[in-house]
Parts: structure tokens; sequence; C-alpha cells
């Protein structure tokens, strides 16, 4: 693996997930294979699980970690090429990734998407600066249009509680008072195209995901069809792709009830976190033996760390 | 231990105290007890000494520390059951409790006193949130209404100055221009409801604390008379309880002064810091050879490795 | 080496550059010297470079390292003697230095000229409260007046780079459209005092640097006159310091640009970076072979660990 941007970047996805297997089992293996090695994680967003997560899967692995919020501790960065930058921006991305190449031998960047400028967030500006401009493995820790570490994490999660060798998983979008990106249900359609599923997406008219990614996947407009027989109930919401950015509706038709639930086959119901209770999904379907919320958090330190273990071992 | 989020969480105060002794002569003496174990520091305020001598104690048991500063890096977390999430609140405690509980072994917090929403602070909304959903060990780094590591540091200081069996100690407000917390007066009091001391709080009136807590504890409203004969003057400032967070004056009568300090029994002058020289306590006593502020920050240290060091023995 | 406040505290600067170049072969050779040692970084500006290469300098020296972002994480310290702190200042300098030489065993602190207060910037208020109230070395990151670890690593760069045994370097300004401050030119100046150059100094009218520092040093008004022979070229954009702290002119007609490199011998290009592309300098002259910006970079990893180690040696 050189750069890990979105899932298209794993040449070995079986391989990859027999990995997160092993090391799910016995975190500490392989405590000595970082040593010596930094990784570096910048923030130009907030972050949770991923922050501690991350830290959590170098530190198994005897890494190093240095972690820094660029907007707070850091200055503008430039991306734009051949730009006279007599503006906001203090340093451009070429001599940023330049000089972190030679700090650390691997560096994690989160930089969500704008949503007001598509083309921009569409050309992943900052995750494919850093990629562009670097001489180590950048991966993406949530960028304007992918979270790949939080997709891996939800593909173990499956494969540990998939009842059947075929589940029927549904993406389900879900109301939100907010603005949200795509990104995590971009990366959950990646990950269902390497997985072999009953897949389909169910969302309200207007905000169908990205056609280029979901040609040839199966859309409804249903959650009561989309839902039935299914063995995972996927969640998340996003703002419209089409409309960009916008929030066209903020009722709570399309919320995760109980009662959706049961037109399930006893789903497991899945979300990357944070979720705002009872807006996006009734508290008693998240406090459910069938939710697998904390299960996706806790895998998110083996993702990394399978993720990283990968590219110690080709280093 | 399982939580400790005031002093009453202590068992066994008595050996703690050893325990703190111990480690203060010899602070590497168990420095793999911790390996492979993780300290969570979760910041919802500024930090100085806590900041820096949490992480000492932790590094000096073996065990790796993450420290987050939760406003800049975060989100805003929501404390209230069963609410329906469409306001400023992103996640549940519920869900980040959990989520850290899985990263962790050992989760540390700082949450101060609103000063605006009594019934709130005294319900240690924050804390006791954490302490309620975490599967692990939560320390209070100061909230609302306890600061039981600094208390502890005071103790053990206490143990080590004292010229008698059971001192006279005197816990005196002092002016401040700003509103501060009750928090480590509380926690003051509690202390020496553990130790054999002489003990008498004195302030002006309105300032009171929490008459729950100060019941049976002999009060004063006059310096001169409580620094009779005292062993250590514990000086702090707090805004009112009864007149829940306000200022009620700003005077200097209630200020430290070298003349005080000659009424007392060549006592010992003590101060948590931050302190605001020449308003709370004029500099000629803060830099006397009787102040121990520095012994009482250094002793931070001690305090916060005792504190982990139990938990990590009965784990 | 007691405290690094500027390049006039070295006591033997050719023993530094060796250890440094010995370093630079074999960044690992003592990873076991800082064993049980913390360093403490504080920072009351942003930082990339040297917020990374100080704890990558630590690290490789086997120290712990914590990191503290004054503004954001902890309150306003006060550096006056004598004054009554009824103001927006929450701890005299006096405690906080007292006590974080009880946490550390070295303390960094960067700490930038405000430019409106030259008095207050030539007294080095900040580093030199510091230095005063420590008991533990301190180590500037880059101080109102001085940025010797920067100069450390363009002394490595020079001596790794140069053709001849006294090359010809000039430090030139150029234009930048916000205030800078002199910090990196003075400790520049500094380092060209302690090495064997023809050296020059190119800047127009107003922005004359501290005469003080610049006497007996050859200062000149034309580009092309001093960049005639030259084998470095050492830009950077600083403030006027007779007007102090003001810009007194934007225009591009002292921008780096190809055409002037090729009036020298075919310098190197030096910058401390971060640098504004085409404002400061054009890219194709950044971009090109001779630029060493990232090599003065990786550089900043071995200055601070020769640094750092000079300490522990000596300990």
């Amino acid at each position: 693996m050189n750069h890990l941007i979105t899932l298209d970047d794993l040449h070995d996805f079986d391989q990859l997930l027999k990995a997160m297997q092993t090391i799910q089992k016995n975190p500490l293996a392989h405590e000595q294979l970082g040593r010596h090695k930094t990784l570096g994680i910048l923030f130009f967003n907030p972050s949770l699980r991923t922050r501690i997560s991350t830290q959590k899967a170098a530190q198994n692995l005897g890494m190093q970690c240095m972690v820094m919020n660029f907007n707070n501790e850091g200055w503008g960065l430039e991306f734009e090429d051949d730009v006279i930058m007599n503006g906001t921006t203090s340093e451009h991305i070429k001599e940023a990734a330049g000089v972190l190449s030679q700090y650390f031998d691997v560096l994690a960047v989160r930089a969500f998407a704008s949503l007001s400028d598509k083309a921009k967030d569409q050309a992943e500006t900052v995750l494919r600066g850093f990629a562009r401009h670097s001489t180590i493995p950048i991966i993406n820790l949530e960028s304007a249009t992918a979270h790949p570490l939080q997709a891996l994490a939800d593909g173990l999660t499956i494969t540990e509680f998939k009842k059947t060798a075929r589940p029927k998983v549904v993406l389900s979008w879900a109301p939100h008072p907010k603005a949200l990106p795509q990104a995590v249900a971009n990366s959950f359609v990646r990950l269902m195209q390497r997985m072999d599923t009953d897949f389909v997406i169910a969302q309200p008219e207007g905000y169908e995901l990205d056609s280029q990614l979901t040609k040839n996947m199966k859309v409804v407009y249903s959650q009561q069809e989309a839902f039935d027989g299914a063995d995972f109930i996927y969640t998340k919401n996003w703002s419209s792709f089409s409309h960009y950015g916008q929030v066209l509706r903020t009722d709570d038709a399309w919320k995760i009830t109980s009662e959706k639930m049961k037109m399930t086959n006893n789903a497991y119901f899945m979300h990357c976190l944070p979720v705002r209770r009872n807006v996006v999904v009734d508290q008693a379907v998240l406090e459910s033996p069938q939710s697998l919320v904390l299960n996706q958090a806790r895998n998110r330190i083996y993702t990394a760390q399978a993720v990283l273990k990968s590219i110690l071992d080709e280093a």
C-alpha cells in the first residue's frame, strides 16, 4: 500500500480483512514492529474515536505518535499550484508535506468536506495534496469524500456478526439538523463493492449519493422496502449531493425506530458515531442488544492497526 | 477504588497517604506496573499543574497517556437522559463513555462548575455522567464541586511538614476579582474530615460553604480569631454558595499579609495555585520560607501516582 | 550550557557543530541517554517544524515529551514584578516556572515578538522570565528577538553544503504582506559571527536590523551588490526595527527570482520556512536543485538533539 485515500487504494481487501481479524484477537502480537517509527496525525477538524483509536493502534505496534491540531496550532496551508501567496495562507502544501515527510514515517490526516465548494471537495484537495507532495504513506482519517478506516472497521464488524454467508445489508439515510458530509456513506458503498452481500441503499428523493459511485448498486426510496429481511441496518445522515451540501428536509419520517427494526430479519443496527439520539435513531434501538455501535468503535483500533502494520511490513 | 469523584470514594485514606509517602521517596519503583495500560485525560477546562503532573504520574508508572482538550478538539456532549438531540450537542455521554472505556484503562476528567446552574453543578453532571456510563475507573481532575487530587496532595504536604501530632489548620477565604468555584475548598474540608487536626474555616458573611459539607466543622467570621496559634494557613478564594456563583466583595480586608501571618504559630502558607499575587496574598508571604506552594504542586505527581497505582494494583 | 536564549549562550560553538554532524549521521546512537528525563514544550504561538522536530529530537534521545499550547490550554501569565494581579493574568511566572521546574528536566518555550512594544520585546520578557525563575535549563524555540535552534540548523546546513572554506553568504530581506519579527534574521547574524564566512546583509532603507547586533558587519542596500559571487542566499522577511514592527513596503522589487540567483556563484537558496511562494521567492527558485529549505528543516531535528544531548551530558 502506498497511500490510503479511499478503499480503491487497497490491493487485497481480503488479506487486510484477515489481518484485522488476527489483530483483533491479539492486538499486542507485534509490539516491536513499529520501534523507531513515528506516526504523525494531523487534524483539520474535530475528532474523538479517530483521534484515540489511531493513537492506540500505533501504540500497540510500538510506534511513536505525534498529534497536531493544525487549525489551532499551525496556520493556513495553500493547496493551489502557482499561486501568489499574498492572502491568508502562510505555507504551501509542497513545503509542509516535504518537511513532514522527513519527520514522520507515516502521516494520517483528517480534513472534512467544505460542503460549499463541490469541485474542491470532489478533488480531495487536502488529502490528494498531501499524497502528491509527501514521500511517506498518507492515511485518510476522513476526507471530503471518504472515510476508509471507518469502512474497514464496519467491514470487520459485519464479518464478525454475520450469520449467513451473504447477509442483506442496508445503508439507510436518516435525518439530522445539520449538513453532514457524504464521506462515511461513500466509503460504506465502496466497502460493499468489496464484500459479498445483498446490498441496498435507501434514501429520500434528493439525497442520492454520487451516481458514479453507486452505478450498478441497488437504490430504493423506501425504508420499508429496504428493511424487509435485512440482517444489518447501517444508518447515516448525509447532506444532498445534487443540491450540494444542502439539508433538504429535517422531518423524522426516516428516523430509525424500533418499529422499523421489526421489519428486518432481527437485524443488527450500525452507526459510525457520533449519533444524535432520538433524531437519527431512537435510543431504544441504540441501546438494544442488536446495536453494534460500540463494537464498530472498538474495531477502529484493529483496523488502523492492520493498515499501519501493512505499511510497516512493506517498509 | 472504583471511581474517584470525591474523597468520600476513598475506602482507606490512611493507606493511600502511606502509599503517597512511599512513592514520594522513590517515584520510579513501579515503572513497569502500567505497561500496556493507557490513561485518557479529558479537559473541558484549562489546566497547567493537573495537566502535567497527571501525565508525569502515569509516565512514572510506565502507562501510556493520551490527552484531549474536548472543547477545541471534540464537540458538545449531551448529559441529559431521554432528550431529542436536535440542538447543540452532537454525542451523548452514553456513547462517548462507552467508546472511551474500550480505548482506555483509566479515564481522568476535568470539568469545572458553571457557577450559573447550581443544581447541575451540585449534581456533578459531567463527572457523574462519565462515572455512570464508563466501564473503567474515572478520576476527577477538578469537577463542579470537588478537586480530590489537589486535596490529597495538600494532605501529603501537611503530613510532611507538620511539627505536632495534631496541628491547627485554617482554611481561609481570600479576595479575587473573578467568580471561582468552591471545588478546592470543598475537597480541603473533606480532607480535614479524614485527618486529625484542629481545623477551622474562616470566611466573610455570605461566603459560607455548603452547610451539608461543613456541619460539625468549626466556622468563624474572623481571620484574627482563626489565625491565632495556627500551624497551617490554607488560602483560597471561592464565590458565594448561597448567592450562587456571585462575587459579593472585592476589597482586600481578607487578603493574606505578612502581618496576619505573624498572628500564627509561624504557620506554613498553602495555596493550590494559580494565585493572583498581591490580591489573594502578598508576594512576601508567597516567597517566604514558610510558603509550601511549590511543595504542594510537586506532590500532585505523587498523589496522582498513588491513585493510579491503587487502580492498577486492583485491576 | 545553562539556558539557550541566544547563540551568545553557547560556550563552544565549534564543539556543538561537530556534535550536530555526528548526530546527523547516526541519530539513534544515544537512545537511552534521556531515559527518565522529561522535556516540556510550551507554545505561546503556532508552530509546525519546531513543534515536530523538537519532539523528534527528544524521542531520538529516549526522553519523554509533554507539549502544551499555553494560550488555548492554560491562562494569562504575569511577567511583571511587584504587580497587583487584579487584571487579566491569573498566574505569575515565578510560580509557573517554579512548578514546571519540578515536573520537567528541560523546558523549551516559544513566545514571539509582540511587534507593538519594542522595549518589552527587546527585554525578552517571556523567555528571560522563564530563565530567571526556573531551576532547569530553558531552550528558546523562537522568542521576541532570537531563534537560535533555527540558526544552528542553518549553520549545520551551510557546513554540509559549502564548497569553499570561506563561502560568501548573503542575508537578504524579502517582501511579505504581514509584519514579521526580526528573530530569525537576528539569530542568523549571530551565527555568522561564529562562522568563518564572507557575510553581507542586504536590505532596503528602513529595514536595518538592530545596529548593536550588526556593528562591524557588512551591510548593503542592493541585492545586486550582495548577490555577486554569493555561495548562499539566505532569505527572510522582517518588519522594520527603527519604525518598530511596521511594514514599510510590499512591492516585489526585493523578491528572490531566478534572474537574481543567476547573479550569484550558483548559490544555494535558504529559507527557514514557512515561506509565501511567489511573494518572498519565486517558486522556481524554491523548487530548484539549489534550494536547501528541506535540508534546513530536516537539520532542525539534529540541532535540537545536539542541544538536548549537551544538556543531558552535563546533568
